[in-house]
C-alpha cells in the first residue's frame, strides 16, 4: 500500500480545494428548476437556419440562440460534404489507437493546412477539454519555459475545463488565481518569480476577452508565458479565421504563447486544436501530450469537415460571415442593452438578478420561440443570474429582431407584474 | 489577487505530487530513439483487412497490431454507412453546445439503445478521457456514496487518464495509491475509512484485468464503490457485448458500480460511454459532469456510426467475431510465449528488458512487415520495455502465424547476434 506523504510545492499550508459537493449543494435546486421547465437537455432535429425541432414538445420549431456557431457554418453543406467524403474515402470512421503510434494520413493533410492558415503548428484534438489537458501539465513541467518551472496563474473566468487542473498541476508547481483580467495582480506575480504563466481565455463564454496588448507588453518585459483559449474567438476574427487572440499576434507566435481553440463553433466541424509556436513546443507535445498519448484522435468525419471548413476560410465567404456576424450583433445591440453592447464579441447576456426569475424569462422566451441559456452559479455568480444569447451569421435579421423585442417583452411583463429584475432593458 | 491557503484532506504535509518534468526527462531519448526510428506517429491509409499503407515508406503495406479493434469493426461497412445516413439525415456533424443545453435527438436515440443493450442507465462523451474527467469529481464530491466523501483509491496502474486527476481530486478528498490488484490492502483502507472507492480498469491496456469478484465481496462487506474503466473490455464479451466488468455482474448494476466503457475499440465506433446504476446517478451526470456541462458532445458521425454497431451487437455475428478473437489468440499463444499465454484478453506483451532492444525489435517487426508497440516508460516500468500486440478478430489466421513466427525469428536473432532480452520465446 503506498501513500504519497510529500509537501508540495505550493506548501505545507496552501491547498487548491475543488469543491464539487459544494457546488453541487449550492446549485442543484436551480438546476432542477430549470430541467422542471423544459429548459435544459432539449433533444432537438435541425431545422431551417437556426431553428430547431423540439419532438417532445409537439414537433415545435424554436430558432435557437444557444449553439456558439458563431458564422453560421455548422450546417453548411460543403462541410458535411467533406465529412461523408471522408468517411467514403477511408472507409473508417476511427482508429482505436494513441496519436503517438498511428494516424490517419488525412490528419496530417488537416494539420498541415491548419498550420499554413493559422501560421502556427497546429496539432489537432479531439475536443478543447482535451487540448486543455494536455496543455497544463507540460506548461507546470518547466520544459516550455526554459526548463524552470512557472508559477501558474489562473485568470478566475478561465474555463472551467482549464481551471479544473489547478489541484493536478498545483502537484507539480505554485498555482495562483488572479481577478479577472487583473494585469496589475500579475505584474506583481511577474515581478517576483523568475517564470510564470498566465490561463485566460481569449474570449470568454459568459462575454468579455482578454487583455492581450497589456499582456504582450508583460511578455516582452517579464518573458510572460501565455496560454489562451480562444475556443470562442476562432474564425470570428482574422483574415485567415485565425481568431480573436492569433489576429492580434503579428508575425510568428514565439516560444512563449500558445492558444488553444477550437474546431467546432466559429469554425463549423467539430473537435479542438492548438497553436504552438516552434519545433521544441510541436515534439514535446506530439510526444508527451496526454490526450496525444493515451486518448483518441479526432475521428474521420471531423477531419473531412475540418478540411473542408479550412478550405473554405480562405475563400471570400469567410470574411462576408465575418460581416454578417457583426451585422446581427450590431442589429441585436439596438434592441436590446446589454453589459457588452457595441462589443465586436458574439456573446451577449441580459442580466436578471435572482435565478428563478431568469429560469422563468427563458421560458417565457421559449414559448414564443426563442431557446436562450439560462445562465446561473456556478456559470456566473449567485444572485447574477440571467440570460445568454448568442446572435450569429446563420441567423436572419427577422430572427434577430424578433429575439430582441420579445427580450424587452418579457422583462417589461416582468416589471409590470412587479417582478424586479436587475436587466436595464430601456434602449 | 487571490492565493488559497487552506489545508486540504490528505493533510498539511500530505501530497500527491505529479512529475511531468521528470516523466520527460527519463523518458525524451527513449522516444526521440522510437521516431528516429520510424517507430511513431506513423501516418497511413487503410488497407485491407487490418493491413494499413505507408505513404511515407513508399506505399509499403504493413500488417498492423496496434489498434485496439479487437473484433475489427473499425472498417465494417455497415458501421461506416450508419455514421454517413446520419449525417445525411441530420445536414450536420455538430452542434457548439453543452449536452446540458441542446442534443440532438440523435444521440438520445443511442444512449436508450445503448440503455438496453448494456442493461445500465448509459450516457455517451467524446471520449473515455472526458467520460473519466466527470466521473471522477463526482465520486469524490460523496454524492454518489450517501452523502460520505469517500476516500478514494486508485490501482497503481489505473489508466492515465483517470491517475491523472489525483491531484484535483485531492483537494476535494482523501486520495490513495495501492499496489495493482491489491485486495488486500484495498480491504485494511475498507476497515478504515467508512467511504471508500476503488478506482481500476476493467482490462488493463498492458495486460492484465480486474478481480472482479473479490471487489464484489468488499462491495457487499463494506460498501466499497467501484468505479471500474474497461475501454478495453467492452463487446469482446458478454452475450451483449457488455463487456468484461458488466458480464460479471448480474442484473441491475446497483448503486455502487460505475464503468466506464469505449465507443471505439472493440465496439468500433467512437467515443465514449458511462453506465450508471440508477436514476439519481444519471441526473446527477446530467447536471453536473464536467464534460457534459462544458465540453462537446460526439458527433453525429460517431453517434449514426455506434447506432449501427449497437444494432450489429444484437445479431449472431457479435458472437462470431467474440469466438474468432478468441481463436486468433490462441493461435497466436501456440507460437509466442508471454506473459499473459491462455488469457482470454486480447493484449499481449513480449517483455524485452532494454529500451533500444525494445525498439530495435520492433523497427525489425516493421521491416518485415508487421505494426507493433515499442513500449517503455512511463507505459511500463524502467528496463521491462518491450512489444505489445492486439490480435484481433480481423487478423486472419495467417496475419497472426506470420507475426508469431517474425516475433520469435528476431527473438532468437537477438540472441544469436549477443543480444540479451528477458523474453522467453522458446515455445
Amino acid at each position: 500500500m503506498s501513500i504519497n506523504a510529500k509537501t508540495g510545492p505550493n506548501g505545507a499550508g496552501s491547498n487548491l480545494r475543488r469543491s464539487t459537493d459544494s457546488l453541487i449543494r449550492h446549485s442543484r435546486s436551480h438546476f432542477d428548476a430549470a430541467h422542471f421547465h423544459g429548459l435544459m437537455a432539449l433533444y432537438a432535429r435541425p431545422s431551417t437556419g437556426r431553428a430547431v425541432v423540439l419532438p417532445h414538445e409537439g414537433e415545435r420549431r424554436v430558432v435557437d440562440f444557444v449553439r456558439c456557431s458563431y458564422l453560421g457554418l455548422d450546417n453548411h453543406p460543403k462541410i458535411i460534404d467533406g465529412a461523408i467524403e471522408a468517411l467514403v474515402k477511408y472507409g473508417a470512421l476511427h482508429w482505436s489507437c494513441a496519436r503517438t503510434r498511428l494516424n490517419f494520413a488525412i490528419i496530417g493533410e488537416l494539420e498541415l493546412a491548419l498550420s499554413e492558415l493559422f501560421d502556427a503548428r497546429v496539432i489537432a484534438f479531439s475536443t478543447v477539454l482535451a487540448a486543455n489537458m494536455s496543455a497544463l501539465p507540460l506548461i507546470a513541467s518547466g520544459h516550455l519555459t526554459g526548463g524552470a518551472k512557472p508559477v501558474i496563474v489562473f485568470d478566475r473566468l478561465a474555463h472551467a475545463t482549464l481551471a479544473y487542473h489547478k489541484g493536478t498541476l498545483a502537484g507539480e508547481t505554485k498555482v495562483e488565481t488572479i481577478e479577472h483580467n487583473d494585469i496589475e495582480a500579475l505584474e506583481t506575480l511577474c515581478k517576483k518569480h523568475p517564470a510564470v504563466a498566465y490561463i485566460c481565455d481569449g474570449v470568454y463564454s459568459m462575454g468579455g476577452c482578454v487583455k492581450l496588448e497589456q499582456l504582450r507588453l508583460l511578455q516582452d518585459r517579464y518573458g510572460l508565458f501565455l496560454y489562451i483559449d480562444d475556443a470562442h474567438g476562432i474564425s470570428i476574427f482574422g483574415d485567415n479565421g485565425e481568431g480573436y487572440a492569433r489576429s492580434q499576434i503579428g508575425g510568428s507566435l514565439g516560444d512563449r504563447t500558445i492558444i488553444a481553440a477550437s474546431l467546432g463553433k466559429g469554425f463549423g466541424a467539430s473537435g479542438g486544436l492548438l497553436m504552438l509556436g516552434n519545433d521544441h513546443q510541436e515534439q514535446l507535445f506530439r510526444r508527451f501530450a496526454v490526450a496525444h498519448a493515451f486518448s483518441a484522435s479526432l475521428n474521420v468525419a471531423a477531419i473531412g469537415a475540418a478540411l473542408a471548413s479550412q478550405a473554405l476560410h480562405r475563400t471570400p465567404e469567410l470574411q462576408n460571415l465575418q460581416l454578417e456576424l457583426q451585422s446581427r450583433i450590431a442589429l441585436f445591440d439596438c434592441l436590446v442593452p446589454t453589459e457588452q453592447r457595441g462589443s465586436s464579441l458574439p456573446i451577449r447576456t441580459v442580466e436578471i438578478g435572482d435565478e428563478l426569475r431568469a429560469i422563468a424569462a427563458a421560458r417565457t422566451l421559449l414559448n414564443r420561440g426563442f431557446y436562450t441559456s439560462a445562465i446561473f452559479f456556478p456559470t456566473v455568480r449567485k444572485g447574477r443570474a440571467g440570460l445568454r444569447i448568442c446572435p450569429t451569421a446563420g441567423h436572419s435579421e427577422g430572427d434577430i429582431t424578433a429575439i430582441g423585442e420579445a427580450i424587452v417583452a418579457v422583462l417589461e411583463e416582468f416589471e409590470q407584474a412587479g417582478v424586479g429584475t436587475n436587466a436595464d432593458f430601456k434602449r
